[in-house]
């Protein structure tokens, strides 16, 4: 069924104890398209500037199920730029530089052949846009969004309009304790869960993922990596987003079974993005080895009896 | 098979946001027999002082599973006692005032019928002692011990040669780290093992456990509590373990998949811990109960595909 992600595309620079990448292709929207496309189709609405390096566009077209049609180049435009500093421990990082660019102009148009999707995943960006975006498909059958601190700062009524609109949300355990007030992921996840969706996914980083949902409760690992294995945690959590959709997007269902299982496919796909700069991970891997790394995972949080 | 536990017993007084426990029994060794009970028959090595209540002596007999006899009472000491006060997210806490008593005189005696026992546990108390105390048991086929920040400051020696002694450890996070300088508790947990042990678990409260074995690893979420339903945390790490050890002894296993499943009894024993102010939630619970709520959180910490 088909997959839409719509969010930001960046030049990231990255640095980390072990090393350093420059103006590689980032953004949440490419992390979420490249690890979505390994289990459906997937359309991508974004804006890029007239700098936008020919290697990023080859990058995506590497990707062979992502759609580009929705990619606007907008030759007097920037490029959305990031620069960010990870510390020792790999879960804190600092930024080091944002250049908004084509993030300051108005959103990207979505292609008329892209209205009938169903499947909506709003990346993070600013939520007046994501409700804007979200406007032109009438006939989704579920709508997921992802936000940040920013957003909770200084867009908070915004941010709850858009809550209404929802069927879902992915959001961090620091920003999910920072719109609530509390500390426990489940309870922060029902309160959100008052504000509109139907259910909440709280990412919890090396700790995993809790989905509380209208109907039940899930709980899950992170995928078990020594901290060796753990190159460049940048886009982790728009692949685990793109994981978890591209899952419920190929099944066509949405129902809390559904989207736990969804939380093992978004957690294994991740898994390979951390294990290298920028979008290596992923560009290095197949859809054979996600579904091995599914098997190593099920094996490692197996509950017998 | 033959489960053994040695470590403290005492007067525990505790206070959370919500709430106030005065003088009830606790200690590290009264947590895990109580847990442990409901898998498998326990023998406790403990003493205690002359001030002991005969209400404390009267919660231990009501788990029938829990053997007394390697209780020593000590008319003219006193009994361990242990203050403390949690914070608002009830993951951190102080101590309020620890008054050693019989912790400051020489080991328990270890009666000559206990020598036979197979699964020992050794918890947290001065690593000298537990090495004595091992020292009892030639014929044991499983020794795990925990342990706590304040040995590994002060008795970092006699913490080593502890551990060479022993098959497993079982240790929360923020001393895994404090051991090992490594934050990530799967390379931390990997570090461990060359101090000894074969296996490592390491505890991370609300976020769950790892299990680092010689022939694989295995990760657990916790049980799925929304903070309202977390009373009292105190004695949780000890009651995980008493399930987990209650479990491996009914079994008699020690492998690594039998301690994989180990850790889930723990973590659904130790949930109905938290739920009440000190030993009341596995007062009240059942054997039954447990096996149900094993059920839940299965369903909940399932990876399907």
């Amino acid at each position: 069924m088909s997959l839409l992600v719509t969010g930001t595309i960046g030049i990231d620079t990255v640095h980390t104890p072990t090393g350093k990448a420059e103006k590689v292709l980032g953004g949440s929207c490419a992390y979420f398209a490249a690890a979505s496309s390994f289990h459906s189709p997937v359309r991508v609405v974004g804006a890029v500037g007239g700098d936008w390096p020919e290697d990023h566009r080859k990058v995506f077209s590497s990707f062979p199920n992502i759609c580009l049609k929705g990619l606007e180049e907008r030759k007097d435009s920037r490029t959305f730029a990031w620069g960010g500093r990870y510390f020792e421990n790999m879960n804190e990082r600092e930024t080091l530089f944002t250049e908004l660019g084509v993030l300051e102009e108005p959103p990207p148009q979505v292609p008329e052949e892209y209205r009938d999707s169903k499947y909506i995943f709003l990346a993070n960006t600013h939520p007046e846009v994501q409700l804007e975006l979200l406007s032109h498909f009438p006939d989704r059958k579920l709508a997921v969004a992802d936000t940040m601190d920013l957003w909770i700062n200084i867009a908070h009524d915004e941010l709850l309009k858009l809550f209404r609109e929802l069927d879902g949300i992915v959001i961090n355990d620091q920003e999910a304790e920072q719109l609530t007030e509390i500390s426990n992921a489940i309870s922060a996840a029902r309160k959100i869960i008052e504000m509109g969706p139907s259910f909440v996914v709280v990412k919890k980083g090396e700790h995993g993922a809790i989905l509380v949902h209208e109907n039940g409760v899930a709980t899950m690992p992170a995928y078990p990596s020594d901290l060796q294995q753990v190159i460049d945690p940048t886009g982790a959590g728009d692949s685990f987003a793109g994981g978890m959709m591209g899952y419920l997007a190929s099944k066509d269902a949405a129902d809390f079974r559904s989207i736990q299982t969804s939380l093992a496919w978004g957690t294994v796909t991740a898994s390979f993005t951390l294990e290298s700069f920028g979008l290596d991970g992923l560009l290095n891997t197949t859809r054979d080895e996600i579904q091995n790394r599914m098997k190593v995972f099920q094996s490692a949080a197996r509950i017998g009896e």
